[in-house]
C-alpha cells in the first residue's frame, strides 16, 4: 500500500518533479456533476469533458474518476477507451486538487499530497466542503502505488505551478501570495518550500495571473514550460483584451529571467482570444450556499495556454473564436514533433477553468 | 478499458472458472459499516475484517474496498500491506457481490458479473436498495482490466456456488432454486446457465445449507472443492447440532457423487461447532426499514467450512469453540502442502457470514 512518508522531503529523498513534457504513463480526470458550478446539471460540461478524455487518450491512457451516482453516466458518455473508476469528489479539477508526481533516479514515483482548500478555503474559496478534493490526490496515489508527501498547514494547487524538470519552478504572486494560501508564510518561506518538495533550486515569480477572482491567478492560464529554457507565454498587442496588461507584463518579465541552470529563456508567443467570452445561461446553474454564485456576463478565463502536454501529443483548448486556428499554429511552432489537437472546451472554460486544469499526468517510469 | 461482453458466453469464448485452489493474483474484500448489521456501529467487524485481511495478506495481495465515508477510517485500522481503495457498497459481502473470474488458455482474465439481489430481492432479501453492491463486480472488472458477461434477468451469489476447475460445478438446491433468485427458470435452465457461464459440464446438487434464512442455504458454509476429484464437507455426528441433518444428508450424498471427469468424490470430513454461536448485543445494531431485523438469541451458521483457500495459505474461522483446534488439524490434514491458519472471526458470524464470503479471488494469469 502507498504510504504518507513523514519527516523527509522529496529533495532529501533524490525525487523530482517532471516536467509536464517529459514521458507520462497516464492522465487522470474527474467527471464533473456539480449543478451549482456547471449549466444545466453537468450535461453540456460532461460532453466536454468526454472530448478531451478521448483526445488525450490518443496520445496517453486516461482514467476518469467519477462519483458513485455518476458512474454508470460516465461510463456510457466515455469511449471503451477511458478507464472509469469510482472517487468522490467535490467538484472537477484534478490539476488542482490531485497529486504532483515526482521521479527519482532509480525510475520510482512518489507525489506531493498538497492540501486543498478549493482555492482560498473560507477566505475566498469556491465551494464549501472541499474535503472530498483534499482526498483525491491521496486516493489517486494509492491507485498508482506512489508513497506521498502530505504538505499539512501548507496549501498549494497543481495549477499553481508549472516546472522545467531541472531545477526551475514558474508561478505568480498572485496566487501564492493571497490570503486564501499561506498567509502565514513569508514569500522566501513558501520558495523554500516549492524548492524542497519539487526539488528545485529557483522560483520564477510573474506578478499577476489572468483568472483574479477563481484561482487567483493561476499560472497555467498565462504561462509554461515547454522544454528546459523555453517558456510559452499569452500575447496580445490588443488593448481591448481583459488580458492585455497581464499577458504584456508578464512575456516582458519572461524575457528577461533566467533558469536555476542559467539559462536566459526563450519566450514563445501564444495568442489570445479575439472575442471575450462571457457566461450565458447561468440561470441554469443551480444556487447554493457555500457556492459562489454565477450571473449571466462573468468574463470567462478562455486561454489558450491551458493546454496539456501529453507525449506526442498537445490538446489545446478552442472556443469557436477567430484566433482559434492561430492558436492551434503558433503552438505546434512550439512543438514541431508533437501532434496538436484542438478540442471546442467552452462549457469547461464556463465552469472556470481548461484543460491544462481538468487532466493531471502520471510521469512515465 | 474493461467492456461487457454481449452476444456470447464463457463457454463459447473458451474461459473457464478455475477452482480457488488455482493460483490467485489478488484477493478482494469490501469494508464493513453498516449500522443495522453490524454490532456496534461496525467497529468490532472492523477490526475482524482487518484481521482476516491481513491473515489473507500473508499469502496473496489485498485490495479493500471502501465507502467515502469510511476510507480514513479503513486506512487507520488496516496495515499498511493492504491496498485501500474507494468504492461504494451497500454491505461488505465481495464473494456475493463480487465478480466470479475465468481464465483461458492464453492467460487472459475475464468474469462473470452476475445480477445481484441482496440474497432474495423483494421476495427475502436481507436489505434494500442493493444497486451499489450490484456495480461492485464491475467496477472490480474495471480495476482489474478485466471484460465481463453481465447475466442480466440471472441472479446469483458467489458464494452459492463451488467448481473444481474441470468441469464441475457445486451448489445447493436451497438457494438457487429459491423463489427470491431466478424462480422463472426450471433446473434445467439454471443448470444450463452454470455450465454455459463457469464453462462446466455437469452441475452437483446438494438439497440443502445450513443458513435458510440469510443466504437461502450457500453451499460455501457446507462443501467446497479443494482440489478436482476431491471435496471438504461439514460434518457431525451430534444429533442435538443445528446443523446435524444437513451435514450428514450432504455428507452422503456427495460420497455418491462424481464429477465431470467421471470421477467418484473424495469426501473429507470437517467437524463444526460444539456450541452453537447465538447472537448477542442486538441492541446495539440499529433498526431500520428496509433492512431484515435482528435479535439477541438468533442462531448464526458458524461453519469451519467457510474458509478461504489462497495460494500457499488457507484461512480458516475461528470462534473460541472446543472444536477450533480440530478443525484446524482436519484442515491442516486436507491441504498438507499450505499454512492453514486461524482467525477469530465471531463478529463476521453475529453478520451472516465469515471468511468465504467476505472475500472474492482474482486468478493468477
Amino acid at each position: 500500500m502507498a504510504k504518507r512518508i513523514v519527516g523527509s522531503t522529496p529533495k532529501k529523498d533524490g525525487f523530482r518533479m517532471p516536467g509536464e513534457f517529459e514521458p507520462q504513463s497516464r492522465i487522470y480526470m474527474i467527471w464533473p456533476k456539480r449543478p451549482d458550478n456547471w449549466r444545466d446539471n453537468a450535461y453540456p460540461a460532461q460532453r466536454a469533458y468526454a472530448k478531451v478524455a478521448q483526445a488525450v487518450s490518443e496520445f496517453t491512457p486516461v482514467t476518469m474518476l467519477a462519483d458513485f451516482d455518476q458512474f454508470e453516466k460516465a461510463k456510457d458518455m466515455l469511449s471503451d477507451k477511458i478507464k472509469v473508476v469510482e472517487m468522490s469528489s467535490d467538484d472537477a479539477w484534478c490539476r488542482d486538487c490531485g497529486p504532483s508526481f515526482l521521479v527519482n533516479d532509480k525510475g520510482e514515483l512518489r507525489a506531493c499530497d498538497w492540501e486543498f482548500n478549493a482555492w482560498g478555503g473560507y477566505v475566498d474559496g469556491l465551494y464549501s466542503p472541499w474535503d472530498a478534493d483534499d482526498a483525491i490526490a491521496e486516493k489517486i496515489c494509492d491507485l498508482e502505488g506512489a508513497d506521498s508527501y502530505r504538505t499539512k498547514g501548507f496549501v498549494l494547487e497543481g495549477g499553481s505551478i508549472h516546472v522545467d524538470g531541472e531545477g526551475t519552478v514558474l508561478t505568480t504572486k498572485m496566487c501564492l501570495m493571497s490570503d486564501g494560501r499561506n498567509p502565514h508564510m513569508e514569500q522566501g518561506e513558501i520558495e523554500d518550500m516549492l524548492c524542497e518538495y519539487l526539488n528545485c533550486e529557483k522560483v520564477l515569480w510573474l506578478e499577476d495571473g489572468i483568472d483574479p477572482d477563481e484561482t487567483n491567478g493561476h499560472v497555467d492560464d498565462v504561462a509554461c514550460f515547454v522544454r528546459p529554457g523555453e517558456v510559452a507565454c499569452i500575447y496580445t498587442e490588443d488593448e481591448k483584451s481583459p488580458f492585455y496588461e497581464v499577458a504584456q507584463a508578464n512575456y516582458k518579465a519572461l524575457c528577461n529571467m533566467s533558469d536555476a541552470k542559467g539559462r536566459r529563456l526563450k519566450v514563445h508567443k501564444v495568442c489570445v482570444p479575439r472575442e471575450n467570452v462571457l457566461l450565458t445561461g447561468a440561470d441554469t446553474i443551480v444556487k447554493v450556499s457555500g457556492s459562489a454564485p454565477r450571473h449571466d456576463g462573468d468574463l470567462c478565463i478562455a486561454s489558450y495556454l491551458n493546454f496539456l502536454i501529453t507525449n506526442d501529443g498537445v490538446v489545446v483548448p478552442q472556443y469557436g473564436d477567430e484566433n482559434d486556428e492561430l492558436a492551434i499554429e503558433q503552438i505546434k511552432g512550439i512543438f514541431p514533433d508533437k501532434k496538436v489537437v484542438g478540442v471546442k472546451t467552452i462549457e469547461v472554460v464556463y465552469g472556470g477553468g481548461n484543460i491544462h486544469c481538468i487532466t493531471q499526468q502520471v510521469p512515465k517510469i
